[in-house]
């Protein structure tokens, strides 16, 4: 069954000190139903995408919190894979429409970091590894991205310089984006001077804490047909590939598998190529990430990453333009948000009213990674059916 | 599309102190497996209940842990809505199902309670109300049931001889269940004179804190059919209601919407009615929240389920058995695993091999209860297509 996208929303990113995790996720929602033109009563469930607000907030059940404060009465989820949690709403949300439970859905991610210390946050995503092999022996997210990075260095001739041209792209294509964290540009000399955090990766590698909220509405093609809806983004993939929660369990430090899995299946469902691919959100937690998705999803060889960001293929005016708005470097990275927040701006992009429009664009792919790579989700949506 | 139940397996329940969280998942999917004669390699995606691993254990990204501790190559994710989410699990893998997203899924639930005190795992609960309204001005959950209970005392003059008389039955059917926590028969005078919790709750109206996982195979007509499964289980019906996450914005204290909200969408889908129910697994974190959700699903009128309950009705020679195996009193209440064994033990009465094994039954109810009732999910199931 043919699934659309007909209403988003999203806050402003960053350390929202005056809004609580309640008032960010009825913030989005609302924006996305007066996006759509309809009223909480006629959504018939809810799936909330949101990583640690047990940790975060003290609040779990964060559905019922959500659905309360849209005033929405009906069935609600929480849906959760670490920094994957949106997509995974998202994925929850078209699995309850395909399955005949719902006609019309809302996907909302959320996310309020900011109110722990730095340290109390670090360790509360580092829940997302192996606690037993990987957190208690003292790895952070960073360490485990920069042990990647290293690697990829080592085995493909990366260089320092090719990673920081990851974060320069995503600043610059964030520049403008009102609703970002950091909305300025930043230089290769700026990365690379920043301050290190996990060699080789310096602090502007590394995506921020964040404050923040998406909301997607979705619909049946019955819904948007009878209801006659303008300007549907369709769904035209929905895929996820896994792989062992730890690091040092995988046949690769270099490749993801999960990438690769969700990526063949994504491109078997909407008979698409890598090529024929027009832009895409690709999830650039760290800069090495982004490099490793690219070759991941086909849109270069293995190794060529660095090559293929180098010869600027990932910029506005590339062949492949990535993260168009800024990224989770530049707009900021509220993890149960992201997956959602990045379907918004590929809907934003499709129905030809972005920050940085592109030409004549038919579809876009949007890759939310959970952990080091465990949790990969896929989807691909297109403004023709 | 028909989906059906064709393996299940639980572990213990209990305080397991030799087991980790990854064990316990590990132990009731291989069984689960094994009950349905496959190997792992066969999973198309896997649904895991979880609660507050990321505060009980510091581990999120559950999903990804339990895939890897089961060698799962498959799409995962982890559903929560408090002590709701083992029954939201089994109902995202029967939509992954439904939406053609697999064919074979796993729905496991799982939580590891015992490692933090009393007092942490008291705060961490309460993360399943409404934190800022609730939580914070010192409700816990047994408070928060105790004014249930008060209102329906004073509403309707039940008696807190007929609370009792729920945990009596509980333990009662349960005395035989050698995976059961408190595997033993109580008085009504025993759990009158246990030491009180919230008045007019004492210690034997509420359910303990509990480590423990169930899992359950879920597989499509299509699969069924093809593989020649034998004796399969199937869902007849999978419905969800919500309301206020905060007790104070209901309607009433003493009737749950969100229970008669899923109960009407149930009973519609399966064609069934209250009556015609053969035995029901019913959420009885206290002993009041059974009788309120007897009257929820329409089992008796509103106000008369004490009656109901003094009068034999839910013993196994009553019209309406419930909690034949123990309910979550006896047998223990890990959060997150409760709503997957709940379905685990109504699937053995269906295959006529449970420990009290009931006569001539067609079909059991499931309800799981999230938070003091914001959600409310209910699975029917039937031996007969």
């Amino acid at each position: 069954m043919k699934v659309a996208v007909i209403g988003v929303g999203q806050t402003k990113f960053g350390e929202e000190w005056n809004k609580s995790l309640r008032d960010l996720a009825r913030e989005a929602g609302q924006e996305a139903l007066k996006d759509a033109s309809l009223s909480s009563s006629v959504i018939q469930s809810l799936h909330v995408g949101n990583m640690s607000a047990g940790r975060f907030s003290g609040q779990e059940h964060v559905s019922a919190l959500v659905a309360d404060s849209l005033n929405i009465k009906a069935p609600s989820v929480r849906c959760e894979a670490a920094c994957a949690s949106g997509a995974l709403a998202f994925r929850s949300a078209l699995h309850s429409i395909q399955a005949g439970s719902s006609n019309i859905a809302i996907a909302l991610g959320v996310e309020k970091m900011s109110d722990l210390g730095v340290d109390q946050t670090t360790t509360t995503l580092m829940a997302a590894s192996d606690q037993e092999w990987e957190a208690n022996m003292g790895a952070t997210f960073p360490g485990l991205y920069a042990l990647i990075a290293r690697a990829h260095m080592h085995q493909y001739g990366t260089t320092r310089e090719q990673m920081a041209l990851v974060s320069v792209n995503n600043h610059k294509n964030g520049s403008a984006n009102k609703l970002a964290q950091f909305p300025f540009p930043v230089s290769v000399e700026q990365v690379l001077n920043s301050t290190m955090v996990a060699d080789p990766l310096t602090l502007l590698d590394c995506s921020p804490i964040t404050d923040g909220s998406a909301a997607i509405i979705l619909a049946s093609e019955d819904y948007v047909r009878q209801n006659n809806i303008e300007n549907p983004i369709w769904v035209a993939a929905s895929a996820q590939g896994n792989d062992t929660i730890a690091l040092h369990d995988r046949s690769s430090l270099t490749q993801m598998d999960s990438v690769k899995a969700a990526a063949k299946s994504a491109y078997e469902q909407s008979g698409l190529t890598p090529e024929k691919i027009n832009f895409a959100e690709v999830h650039d937690c760290f800069s090495i990430n982004e490099l490793v998705a690219i070759e991941g999803l086909g849109f270069c060889n293995e190794g060529e990453s660095g090559k293929f960001v180098e010869n600027g293929e990932i910029s506005l005016q590339g062949s492949k333009p990535i993260n168009t708005t800024g990224g989770l470097k530049s707009i900021g990275h509220p993890v149960g948000a992201t997956g959602i927040r990045q379907i918004v701006d590929i809907t934003k992009q499709l129905r030809e009213n972005s920050i940085n429009q592109l030409n004549s664009v038919s579809n876009g792919l949007a890759l939310n990674v959970g952990g080091s790579g465990a949790t990969a989700v896929i989807h691909i949506l297109t403004n023709q059916l």
